[in-house]
């Protein structure tokens, strides 16, 4: 255990402060403590979660920190008490922790954790409420409890999962987003498609001769990237049955994963709306059978859908963000039953709204917590299932770039096209 | 078969104009065809539905018609191809009714059927498309498919539930309403506690005997009287669970068998919701087990629910009609599970608003579909639970009145106290 006593010194990209570039720094990185784990960080993706916090917006944000959330790496050491992970384990650190103790975990209706929440959300360990990050002894904190822009990171241990070893990491590591946000309070927001690949060349030989730095990577859709939590919606929160009649409001990326996650759930007709008609081309790849363009017809899109679909649909899924839309959604659901599923992130403070006899007339209103999978236990279960082809992960990689060139990559992050119905 | 095929001419309660007082008719009833049944209606029950149909407000009101759809009463004939009931089964007509082979019956997500809604929602029956009530040839619509305010009337197979003989029908008329309404397009509306007797003495021997027309009924609570509403709320829509932490808005009747609901679910802690703190004492013993007045609080509602349940409630129950405390009702809700169901009626044209990160965050927002209730396979069930005082049902009866007082019944309910938080 020698070597877990060592603190490491390694590469990271620091925030000194909202809205400033992140800088590349020489941090040490404390040996995990009990119930920790300290993972050498692979490959990191950019996530507008990350953009958030470093602009300052977040009221939860502190600075300095390590951002970075959503990640793939090997065990390096382990702190004391910790038996589902060891050295050389393959990981993926989760921002949603899966303690399998707390009132969250043991409710069975949710995938949030109450375990570690309250330390991570002020960027510091449960154990002594002390960061493992310094700069010459000056603490930087923690982020989300992952701080994956680092080449070396240390999380609780309810917050890693271990996955089959054979997997991608570079790939893989995109799975580490749309597990529940361990942010809660925070607007949810999606993750970017770019990933980092890491500064260091130490990686491990496994590693080294199958994904040498500077591989290429599939650059397909210059979109958000939010595959678990469109196929955690489809799958977990609205529970779409073989057959139903399924409603996607916005083509974008996030519509496109909730068509596939619908097709994959065996949907008979999967409705995709979209003002720009040129998406139902790429649309019908991912499993649309229909297409609306709103506006080609004068009524209510909600109407217009009610009309086609004999009474309405059995789900929607609002996968824009905007709050017009989210009610058009809601009114196009089948009476009795239809479920309508908010995936789309709203504006800060916008509402939304209906009337109540839509609820009254066995409607149901329902948002996804980020796909509602557990964390420890689905995402080593997404992972088998993207190395059986079974959901898509490559294609939504558009870049990669080193740690070096971070700010570049948030500057791509945020050029990128977001779709929006209302444009 | 010979019976059936006579005319009955028989007294009711004819709507003749909207906002006209009702008029004691002499009324020809034609026999049941093909799927009817021609009903004797013993005990009949007021509505706000049909105050709301008589006021003209209802845009599917049709005059003249015969209202009333909360009763009970014996089968007198069948039509053709009826085999589930026969002439002298005990039977509560139910003014939605249950196929079995409708998309909505085969849904198994919901009570609504769409089999006679086309004929029933015109005032018409399905087999010609016309009315079985008469007077001197000049035809008079149904409504909602029952038309209780006649001493006899005739109904669809699909739409009357057969019962219990044993079972009180001046009571468990009650048990008619609460069962999802034939008339989803209009707003839901509350049953009254009124109960009319009939102008007729020549009901059968066995209800001579023990329910000779002006027996005492019980005079308890002022107030409406949705048994099955709120007890489907709580074990149909929301699905309360054994230890279960709810919340109730709204002392009134519906929020007391609300309480009754969740408390016979095995609900831990019911926390109790009204500005009049002096309804705490009754709502006691309906098992409301904690009080809060809002007027006692600074901070919102939602806030100090939230922290007197560490994080929010399991389920709540908006029964008052106020789209403000629907709003509170959700935001009390647990992160992650909490459900919140909507009972009450709101003011026409209102609308209800929340952030969607409400729902994205976990929490889901519901109507009931009066209850949930199957009619024809459950409304028998519910008859059974009252005969094994599982649910109240005596306890909501405030008057009883012959059909020749039916105008004045109606002005009862009006002037009857509907609680209200927000006065």
């Amino acid at each position: 255990m020698a070597a877990q006593a060592q603190v490491i010194t390694c590469k990271a990209a620091v925030a000194w402060e909202p809205n400033k570039p992140l800088v590349i720094e020489d941090v040490q990185v404390a040996p995990p403590q009990a119930g920790e784990v300290r993972v050498k960080v692979l490959f990191t993706a950019l996530c507008h979660t990350d953009a958030y916090t470093w602009s300052g917006k977040d009221p939860e944000g502190l600075f300095p920190c390590i951002l970075g959330h959503e990640a793939a790496g090997i065990v390096e050491s382990v702190g004391e008490g910790v038996t589902e992970v060891q050295p050389g384990d393959h990981v993926i650190p989760c921002y949603q922790a899966e303690c399998g103790e707390c009132k969250f975990c043991k409710s069975g209706k949710t995938n949030l954790c109450g375990k570690v929440r309250l330390a991570t959300g002020v960027g510091v360990m449960l154990n002594d409420r002390k960061s493992r990050f310094s700069i010459n002894g000056k603490p930087i904190y923690h982020f989300m409890g992952t701080s994956t822009f680092s080449q070396y990171t240390v999380v609780h241990d309810v917050s890693v999962a271990k996955i089959d070893p054979i997997a991608p990491l570079e790939k893989v590591c995109l799975l580490g987003c749309g597990v529940p946000t361990g942010k809660p309070l925070s607007p949810p927001l999606m993750c970017s498609q770019v990933i980092l690949l890491p500064l260091s060349t130490s990686i491990l030989v496994l590693w080294e001769s199958s994904y040498a730095l500077g591989s290429n990577l599939n650059i397909l859709i210059p979109d958000l990237v939010p595959t678990p939590e469109s196929l955690g919606a489809v799958w977990n929160t609205a529970k779409v049955e073989p057959g139903s009649i399924v409603a996607v409001f916005g083509l974008g990326t996030v519509g496109l994963a909730v068509a596939e996650g619908a097709k994959a759930a065996g949907a008979s007709r999967i409705i995709g709306i979209d003002i720009d008609s040129k998406k139902f081309d790429r649309a019908k790849s991912f499993g649309v059978t229909e297409f609306i363009n709103p506006k080609d017809h004068e009524k209510p899109i909600q109407q217009v859908i009610v009309d086609l679909t004999d009474g309405g649909v059995d789900y929607s899924f609002e996968c824009i963000g905007n709050v017009s839309v989210m009610r058009a959604a809601l009114e196009c659901c089948h009476k009795g039953w239809g479920t309508s599923v908010i995936v789309g992130v709203a504006a800060s403070g916008q509402e939304i709204s209906t009337r109540p006899f839509q609820l009254v007339t066995g409607r149901v209103w329902k948002g996804t917590a980020f796909g509602g999978f557990k964390s420890r236990s689905q995402v080593p279960w997404l992972v088998d299932k993207y190395m059986k082809k079974e959901i898509k992960v490559d294609e939504y990689v558009t870049h990669n770039m080193t740690l070096a060139d971070i700010n570049k990559a948030f500057d791509l992050m945020h050029d990128g096209v977001v779709i929006d119905l209302t444009e």
